[in-house]
Parts: structure tokens; C-alpha cells; sequence
């Protein structure tokens, strides 16, 4: 039966390692449907989350992530609803997500998926409930230990991790401040995401602000970004600080093979010395043990309006390939998705 | 009394931020010693403890330590003798170590006196049971908390604090990995202070050698270097590993305040996020509270030969801004002293 369906899919066409995203990189592409072996589900997709990792995927030089290769449909996750099942966990007409590819159906092992979560937007389990929820939550609890009265500085504040640091900043009683790149952006975090300040580094002066807006210092600095704005909060530093190393999107463009093409490393490091400060880093598969602990928290926050969200929606599956590459120019804000088809999601 | 006997002493004569050490920089005058006031004893210093640290208390540019001006006697520790107390603390003959300054007689408070400790040489106190020996332990211990099997890398470890930290991972199980600047330091790490292997970083390849050394990765890097050393070394973590920043020698010619002057920062930073790893600083004073505790351990472990101590001796007054200048070639093997008084050593 599912043969007869024709799919639409985006397959890897290039490697981008070394250089920035370009359309060329992915090819659209149609072929039937594949049919499910047994344990198998059929999903047609709804939703696609997008994320600066996924270019870091298409690499193939991380070892912690799956291996690629060129011709293959590019991974990333989504949701969408089960329309065919040889699996006992999944029965038609379920709302699921997992590593369905950027395409209209996955056929894949029912082991892949997970039911969205009740009484949110399906959309929710690709953010807030989902990698980047967890992302935020892990990151500033378990590596930037906050405690009530911390100053807490967050970069890329106004994408889809920053927002949400920001918020659980809030709720753990440090006093947030964010940084961004555009004042549209600024005013989200003031307006939207409750941040006491907020910095455009395009246009202000970050360290002349950061001493107006932490003269005692800065006690975490949650890092989605690198560069520059990490020596501009090692300069300023309050004792005993803790930097949390999460992102580098200034530096995804790199070859990490190559040490003439990486950027320059923080020249301002040698600062934790005289503020006994911890850098560190993680990623978020080191704590699959405490997901659903800090789901359920997440969740409660988000259903009693403590923690919100943003999306940045383009429709149809062609936009795919846009929607990955303007996280790299910083245009998207809030959580970057891709969607499929309005009714199911 | 005092007034009769003269007292040669070295005063800063030009401060050397952003720059390297020079003898210009020393002045050797003579005056009468000075008289105690009520409180004071007058100390003859007998040995001088030489430290890279006292090149940026000439600087006056880092917070923690006490503002120093042009003009001054050299400020620094050293062992010598009671020879006039106008404290009960203290009675003549009485063997102190204490901030006694680059002169021959010190009249100071006796509040900045401690006794050295009994059965082994004065100089120890100078050394592996003084700040070097602390800054080794807390640096290892508190920062580096290693676990039996631990593979450690120490750079300057030919150097005071690094030979003792090789020594004392031992002591924890680790497997110990000592890097050097010259064939004569790499022998003594290997057959005096019990290294499991030794690395040249003046003839050998870093990078390939760790790869051999440490195939499953580095657990505890502890740095008293910076520099290439320091990226080489992230390269090379294993998961969870611990980078304890505890020395820069190869920034400390900079001015910190003149970004242009700093050298480049660590660009493998970024592998802590891939492997979950920790980098921090820390200064000594932050353990004071434990320091007799530590003094207590570090003690018993000479005493049964598990922790050897090597000095570099210079002698007399005339040689110690020679003695300063040295570490910052690399010329010392283990603690560099200056040895003012055979009699009193």
C-alpha cells in the first residue's frame, strides 16, 4: 500500500565541513514510500525542528553523532502522525516524534519514536519539551549551578536554547542578561522572555555594558556562541564563576581537522586563575538517565505560563534547507521549525 | 642595635609589565637595618624561595596580590633566623619562614612569621611544604580530583609545582605523564620524581607522542604552561577530563590589560562540549582553611620518601633577580632558591 505514496525528501548532495551552508548542500528529491518491515511504523510528517547541530551532522566528524553520507536523507527530527503500524507501541492515528529525516514519511523502527507529550503543542516536543528544552535545562542546572542572586549572562539569547536559559535563570532567582544581535531580539528578551537587560552586540559596546550591568561581575555565562563575546565575559568574571560551554556557532563553519582554519580561542582564558572560574562542557546524551525528571519540570512550567516559547515557523517542506541556514546568519528567533502540514500538527 | 648593622637588600627599580625581566629592573642598595618596633622581629634570611609569581607582584596589575610600587624592597618569602624579638611569639634563635623580602635582615610584624616545620631541611618550607607544595596538592586534589587509573599530564613538570604534582598523582593511581623542556629534565622525571613517561616538547612531536602515550586520552591535564602545550593537550581529552589551570608562563611577558599584547587563546577549547569536559583555576589563598591539614599530609610523605623535593641553589644576595629571571627561561630544575647564609640554612 505505502508504495503507491510518493515521498518528497531532502538527501545530502555535499559535505559543508569547512564552509558555511549553501542550498547546493541538498537536494529535493521523490520516491515511493517505503514499506514497514515488521516493528516498523509509517509517519506522515508534520513538523521538522531544525538546529545548528544538524550541520555539524552532515559533516561526519563528530564522534558522537551518527555517521552520514552523501546521498542519504538528510536526519533531523520531527513530528507526525502514525499512519501505518507493525508495531505494538504505535497505533494509527498517533502523534509521535523521533529522527524521521527531512521528509514527508518515515518508515522506521517504532524503537525511533516517542508519543508527543498530552496538552501542549505537538510542536513543543521539538523545543521547550524536547532536545533544547532539555539542552537549557541541563546546561545551566548541572553545569551552571545557579543559585538565587547570581548574575546570569546568556549569548544567542534570543534563539530557541538562549530563550529558555534565560527563563530557568529567572525561575532559579539570578538576576538574566541576555545578549543578541538584533534589537527586535533585545526587545523579545525583555518583553517575551523576562531578562532584567539586554545587550545587541552589533550595536553596543559589550563590555562597557556588561561592567554597567554587572559591576560585581558575572557569575555564569552560559555560552551558545564563542568568539569574541566569550573573552568579553571572561573579562568580567565575578569569583567563583562558571562559563558553560554549550555552543559555538561562531565556530561551526570551521574544519576542526584543520587548526589554520579554527578561530582564535578565548585569549582572555588564564581569567579563572584569579576568579577560581570553571569552564565546562556537555552534551546532552550524558544525561538520558534524568530526561523524564526534567521533562515532567518543564512541562510544568510551560503549563503554568513560567516558561514560554517561541517558534519561527516557514511552511512547506522546499524551505528545509532556508530554515537550516538562517540559524547560521542569526535570522531566526526562537525556535527554528519547518512545517509540513498544517493539519496534523 | 640594629641600626649598627648594615642591610643589603634589592629594591624594584622599574616595574616590567608586558615585557620580560631584565637585571635593570633589581637595584641593590644598603642600609642600616632597621629597628623593631613593638610586635617586630628582626629575621636574618638565610634562603630565599624564588616563584614566577613575583614578576606579577612587580606589575601591580593583579587584584590579589599587594600593591607593590618602584622604589620598594623586593617583595618575597624566605626561611632565616630570630635575632631580635619584641614578640612573645618568637625568641631569638627561633628558625621562621615568613614575607621576609629580597634582604639580608628583615624587621617585621610576627604575624607574618610562622615557624618551619621540624625534621626536615628549612628550605622545605619554602617548597614542597609550603606554597609549592600546596598549590600542587589543592591544584591536583581539589581541581583535578583524580580517581586510580587516571591518566595525568603535567607540563613544566621539571618545574617546583609540576614535580610535585606528578609525585602526588602517582600517590592517587594515576598514570603519569610529565612534559618537559630539555632531555636532563625528562631523565629526572622519569628517575627521580617517578613519572611513567616523559615528553620533550622541544624535539618530540606533542601530538603524536600523546596519541601513543595516552590512546584512551587524557583524564587530568594540569597546565602550569599554557600555550601550544594547552592545545595540544585538548586534543586529546578523554571524557570528563579535567584541565587544571594553575600556571601561564608562557603569558606572563604580556600585559593583561593590552589585548593585542596576549597571546592566542586554547582554539581546541570547544572539545570540552564533545567530551564533557572541565577546565578551572584557582588560587591558594582560597584553601586556607585546609592548609594545615594538607601541610600535615604533604609532611608525612617526604618523611617516608614518597614525595622528593629537588632545589635549584644559587648563592648569595647578588644572585636573585638572576634566580627570578631563570624561571622564565626554563633554566631551573625543581624549586629555585637563593641561598643567602650557609650557617642558617
Amino acid at each position: 500500500m505505502m508504495s503507491s505514496i510518493p515521498n518528497r525528501r531532502w538527501l545530502i548532495s555535499q559535505n559543508p565541513l569547512g564552509r558555511s551552508l549553501k542550498p547546493s548542500d541538498f537536494r529535493l528529491d521523490e520516491q515511493p514510500c517505503e514499506a514497514p518491515d515488521a516493528g516498523d511504523v509509517v509517519v506522515k510528517v508534520s513538523i521538522l525542528g531544525i538546529d545548528p547541530s544538524q550541520k555539524g551532522a552532515m559533516e561526519n566528524v563528530a564522534s558522537y553523532a551518527a555517521a552520514t553520507r552523501v546521498g542519504q536523507v538528510m536526519p533531523g527530527k520531527g513530528v507526525g502522525t502514525v499512519i501505518e503500524s507493525r508495531s505494538r507501541n504505535f497505533s494509527i492515528g498517533d502523534v509521535v516524534m523521533g529522527a524521521v529525516g527531512w521528509q514527508e514519511y518515515a518508515t522506521l523502527k517504532a524503537s525511533l519514536l516517542e508519543m508527543v507529550p498530552e496538552g501542549v503543542p505537538h510542536s513543543y516536543s521539538l523545543s521547550v519539551l524536547g532536545s533544547t528544552g532539555l539542552t537549557a535545562y541541563f546546561g545551566l542546572f548541572d553545569i551552571g549551578r545557579p543559585v538565587p542572586g547570581d548574575v546570569l549572562v546568556v549569548s544567542g539569547a534570543g534563539g530557541a536554547v538562549g530563550s529558555i536559559v534565560g527563563q530557568l535563570g529567572r525561575l532559579a532567582g539570578c538576576h538574566t542578561i541576555g545578549i543578541a544581535g538584533s534589537a527586535s531580539k533585545c526587545e523579545a528578551l525583555l518583553d517575551r522572555f523576562g531578562f532584567n537587560a539586554a545587550i545587541n552586540y552589533k550595536e553596543d559596546n559589550v563590555r562597557r555594558v556588561l561592567r554597567e550591568l554587572a559591576p560585581e561581575g558575572i557569575d555564569i555565562y552560559f555560552d551558545n556562541v564563542g568568539g569574541s563575546l566569550l573573552d568579553d565575559c571572561l573579562s568580567r568574571l565575578a569569583f567563583g564563576a562558571r562559563i558553560v560551554v554549550c555552543g559555538g556557532i561562531s565556530r561551526y563553519n570551521a574544519d576542526p581537522r584543520d587548526k589554520s582554519q579554527l578561530p582564535p580561542g578565548p585569549q582572555n582564558y588564564f581569567s579563572v586563575v584569579h576568579t577560581k572560574s570553571r569552564v565546562e562542557g556537555f552534551l546532552l546524551p550524558n544525561y538520558e538517565s534524568h530526561f523524564t525528571q526534567a521533562k515532567s519540570r518543564l512541562k510544568a512550567w510551560v503549563e503554568r505560563g513560567a516558561l514560554v516559547q517561541q517558534e519561527d515557523v516557514l511552511e512547506g517542506i522546499e524551505r528545509a534547507p532556508e530554515a537550516l541556514i538562517r540559524l547560521f546568519e542569526g535570522s531566526n528567533q526562537g525556535k527554528q521549525l519547518v512545517l509540513l502540514d498544517r493539519v496534523n500538527s
